[in-house]
């Protein structure tokens, strides 16, 4: 029996998300099924989290235990050669028995990508929330400040039905390392790291962001719907395409 | 009445190609519907030519003509405001009454992009064709030389029943002006300049130049095919995705 840490870059666009699903399409349900093709192993990866449906990942984490003979080294072409070019397995690693993706990452980074240009090209369409529409950035900048360190997210975070109880009722309270926007040509970047992230927390600190980009709201305002853990004190949740899962630190 | 020249680009990843088809999602189809929406009138927009499925455009050329109040300088903003984000007009021209998207055409510009690396990413998964073996690109730099110049490009052309007879009875002469391979990072792109292109003309010079770039053809038996004026004497026909019609001159 090996543990494998498989590193894999998805765009998620044509998947219900992470998680597996009956009847649809999704990013662990189509991993699984190219792991049991090449290694006749029935195994369900375990990802560093869920992403949510047409979210994207630069480099997500997933771990899964296989009794199969084909080594380690070949298992990424392996899997390349069964898997739809929307997933690519990045890298393929035998890793220590005790390895879980999710129970063992200490840290995660995000970015969002805004597109500010008037017309958004057909080739980034599907890759980043497009705004064309004046944003004040200082404000913006100043803001992302107010999240970092650690803080109780209540109000970031969705409140998810499909979730099970002992996951409601577990602590919000993450620390953010860094958060902060990068203006890059015609894009607005947002990029954060943080201990974790609970469900739609990064697509709502930018709904969020966003408001105060627009003059809406300010960098106190921020830290009050903060402090009123509260998720109907925040503001929009930011649309999936402009989300990427950038990397997960062990 | 006015004669309108449309530009626009598009990923032709979703689209079964230009021309508008009964059922299925096209280009041109997708494009009369927005028109329609936005301006009341039916009309059927002629483009400089057919693109297949999954080809992609960064400036393809429409016109039309129409008769509606909208100024033209609220077009294009009016069109992208009903368009899916696949589609992008880049800009609505008023142009002379004889204007002709296809008829009045003098030159187009056509690139192919070929993904040299071992794992294509999946951001580039539907942009690029994914060739992750050598190539000997000096050798597809001297054979790229062989078409320029004015010849029978019949060896190149598709035998395609969809075209009418006086279609396929028309010469199948063309004046390549320019035809050339780059390298840029793990790229390697084919960017061809023609009075006009047959087909399939395109795929089938990149899956012919990528047999002389593998050593099982050079330039001389490209030039042979050339002179065969037999379909099947060239290569392969290239995947649709790594092509784009990148701009047409009036």
């Amino acid at each position: 029996m090996r543990t494998l840490k498989i590193t894999l870059a998805y765009d998620g666009s044509d998947f219900h998300g992470w998680q597996v699903q009956p009847e649809r399409p999704t990013v662990q349900g189509t991993l699984a099924a190219a792991i049991e093709r090449v290694t006749g192993c029935q195994v369900l990866p375990q990802g560093s989290g869920r992403t949510d449906a047409g979210v994207h990942a630069l480099a997500q984490v997933a771990s899964c235990q296989i009794d199969a003979g084909i080594p380690t080294e070949n298992l990424a072409r392996a899997l390349n050669h069964v898997l739809p070019p929307a997933i690519r397995v990045l890298s393929v690693e035998a890793a220590a028995p005790e390895f879980h993706a999710r129970r063992s990452a200490r840290a995660k980074t995000y970015r969002y990508r805004i597109y500010r240009g008037e017309i958004c090209s057909p080739f980034l369409g599907r890759y980043v929330c497009h705004h064309p529409f004046p944003l004040n950035e200082s404000a913006m900048g100043e803001a992302a400040d107010v999240i970092i360190g650690e803080h109780d997210f209540t109000s970031f975070a969705a409140v998810d039905p499909e979730r099970g109880r002992e996951e409601q009722e577990a602590s919000n309270v993450r620390t953010i390392y860094s958060s902060e926007w990068r203006r890059e040509g015609d894009e607005s970047t947002f990029t954060v790291r943080g201990s974790g992230f609970l469900h739609h927390m990064v697509r709502n600190l930018v709904g969020t962001l966003l408001l105060v980009g627009k003059g809406t709201l300010d960098g106190d305002g921020l830290k009050r719907i903060l402090e009123a853990r509260d998720r109907s004190a925040a503001g929009p949740t930011a649309p999936a395409c402009g989300l990427y899962l950038v990397s997960v630190e062990y």
